[in-house]
């Protein structure tokens, strides 16, 4: 393989290519991983991926074979019909809207028309298409809650979509804050179209949002005239098991644009997710479209249509379980409340209040923010992996700006107990020795 | 399902979203798919969807399994490693990179670093993200063949970017005719950036540029500094069986990026293609990247990676043939070169010298473009559906304009040979019709 020298003759420079991919924002990503690749000992509480610990290949192939089945006994479909169905070119919004639709309405009580459903490439594509949709042009802002993932805002990067901050903490997306940015965008001569977050254990926070937080933010869309775009992969998995209910339930005038992702509750590797998108959407001419069937024309022009293959394991293993997610997803719900739990429990055995480090309680999801007394940047990250063995996030790659934070994020959803345990012992390591370094005294613990 | 009437009371309204959406460009695929759902019983020389009589579901199964073995066996993959290449979030360029370096050094005499190499969905998710890349500002344009599939011209749509048409016809492109477009792009104060064609058996057309033409297209890339975005989704299926070089192939100074689809050569429903993006990208601190890791970082926030579960299918079909995709496709092959010398014998025994209707005669693919003597407009093609079973596809939809043409497109790829016998039948019965109908006379035939 040609290694890529400084001296190497350019073909094109970045400066020429779109202006987002020089942006630190869409390189974080790709660095995070390097780093893991490069410390293949190191233990991760970086990785929000979903523990592995349960998958089995051959569930891949019953899944696949109860979806075909579904459709050939249930469906009434011909032989020839489920292999078109499965494999060739098909409806651009999908094969498994209508599964999808139910599960919904078993687990979320949420009542929608399958046909407000598009099937997506994981939740970055509903994201995308969906941003690509309100962005009539370079005046259509977006506001974002800070510290998120930053698919958020790199996608709005890429559509050149400006994103107006929405600050957030461990208590959630206060909806007065909401009611700011979108006035704020305003006065900047923008129009603020949606407000995109997570409700459920927010990445990186970990926060939930109150049921009053829940109904003011609904009052507050309808007030500002935004859309919400609710992002939801972690509601499953509360630490004492209760739920809240989600935003598009208690959606009564279609404010809400649900965006689903399958990766953390099936595979990541079926890249399925989807959008709920029922707002009713008038044409020029005086007809009226679904704003799902808007989305649809715009995944003509990126994907086309979605995997029906992956679809169809998706749909089998709803279909295993009655239709619904929540009941596929015992075993995983157990094992992340006990992963979390542990996590803050080990925390607490290792970090005194004299310690200087303090983190946040979520009430459920995968991850807990952590402030430690000095400042964490990627050099940190660099030298926690290459001598004491453990990767985690720092906190600044979550936001839109390289200013150093003294927080970073650890993740109880990847590794097993005895690992977590490990990667935790060489935490504490790393910070106890880089605090010490640093001669820091803290003035309270955690 | 509620229906939506005109009476439904707007959440949003279609002119306040993005300009695209309610472009004919982006409908008229919705509208041709509609067609045919609208009248199941008429047999369709419309679709260009590959033929699906070989088929069948236990290959799925089976390539998913080789693939599986080839981590294992091969490459010294654990179980565990498997498991994870398959199921988890993983490489956003992929993981069949390697395989298709080698199909592409096997097959198509490209030799390719498979670092050059990103994994899409489909084609499409390859030409989106190419235009994304180089799409700096609202002044950079695609010069693009017209006619074209509207997927082409839709995704610039999307993007915002101009697009400059270049005339093809069923003698190929010109390159004089690229520069000329360049030129007056340049006039028009647009930076052309690439010229998008697909040399082999293009679509509508059906035409393969010559030898000749292929040098010196890459000859005015270099002159007017454009990339040439080469689209290669029929080169396996010359009716001689007989192949010119592509572009790629040719290509010495990096200005060809490959457009790859497995759509039509393992299955639809994979949802598989790729770009090979060798160029050099000097970076403004002087670094150097590959435009593949450009087009990586603009993934990261539109699918994030293609599903490895349909890329280990594509993976398990390509070990199956020593890597080879032409060997995957040589009953294929048969099929398509019989389907088309049928297709052309076929009109050619209907359609007299008398009968005012004449037609291309490509060298391979899967269309032929048929000039009737009266305007063809969806009208026409909803007649034909209703009264006369068979559909076909408009030829305006390959065009950025509504002006009727006596001009439409029929395919040969998706039909058993007797029912192709019996569309042509129905087919030459709603010309006949239809032109008596219009009392024309026909200066020459086919």
């Amino acid at each position: 393989m040609p290694v890529l020298t400084d001296q190497a003759a350019p073909d094109l420079f970045l400066s020429g290519l779109h202006p987002a991919l020089g942006d630190g924002l869409l390189t974080s990503v790709t660095f995070l991983n390097e780093v893991a690749g490069r410390y293949p000992g190191a233990l991760s509480l970086a990785a929000g991926a979903p523990y592995e610990g349960g998958w089995d290949l051959e569930d891949v192939h019953a899944a696949l074979r109860r979806f075909c089945a579904h459709l050939r006994d249930d469906r009434g479909l011909s032989e020839a019909e489920v292999r078109r169905t499965v494999l060739q070119y098909g409806r651009t919004k999908g094969i498994v809207h209508e599964l999808i639709a139910r599960h919904l309405s078993l687990d979320e009580g949420i009542e929608v028309d399958p046909e407000a459903v598009v099937v997506t490439v994981g939740f970055q594509e509903a994201l995308f298409l969906s941003l690509s949709a309100l962005r009539r042009d370079p005046g259509d802002a977006l506001l974002a809650v800070v510290p998120a993932f930053v698919g958020l805002t790199g996608a709005a990067r890429l559509l050149g979509m400006p994103v107006v901050p929405v600050p957030s903490g461990p208590d959630g997306v206060e909806p007065a804050e909401v009611a700011r940015a979108a006035r704020e965008a305003r006065r900047a001569g923008l129009r603020p179209r949606a407000c995109c977050l997570v409700p459920d254990f927010a990445n990186p926070t970990g926060s939930r949002m109150s049921l009053a937080q829940r109904t003011g933010l609904l009052e507050v869309a309808a007030a500002e005239d935004l859309l919400i775009l609710e992002d939801n992969p972690y509601g499953f998995f509360p630490l004492d098991g209760t739920r809240l209910p989600t935003l598009k339930s208690l959606d009564r005038d279609r404010r809400v644009v649900y965006l689903g992702s399958l990766a953390k509750t099936v595979y990541p590797g079926a890249r399925i997710g989807y959008v709920v998108a029922d707002q009713v959407v008038a044409a020029p001419g005086g007809g009226r479209l679904l704003l799902a069937d808007c989305l649809a024309r715009a995944k003509s022009m990126v994907t086309v249509n979605t995997p029906p293959i992956t679809q169809a394991v998706v749909g089998g293993r709803l279909l295993a379980h009655g239709g619904s997610l929540a009941a596929a997803n015992r075993r995983e719900a157990r094992f992340y409340r006990d992963a979390l739990t542990h996590l803050l429990d080990g925390l607490g055995r290792r970090f005194g209040p004299g310690s200087g480090v303090r983190w946040t309680r979520p009430a459920g999801g995968f991850f807990v923010t952590v402030e430690v007394p000095f400042e964490v940047t990627d050099t940190e990250l660099e030298r926690s992996a290459g001598e004491f063995g453990v990767i985690w996030s720092p906190l600044h790659h979550f936001y839109d700006s390289a200013a150093p934070l003294r927080l970073l994020r650890l993740s109880c959803s990847s590794l097993s107990p005895a690992d977590a345990e490990a990667a935790l012992d060489r935490f504490a390591s790393f910070v106890g020795t880089v605090a010490a370094e640093n001669g820091q005294r803290p003035a309270a613990g955690g």
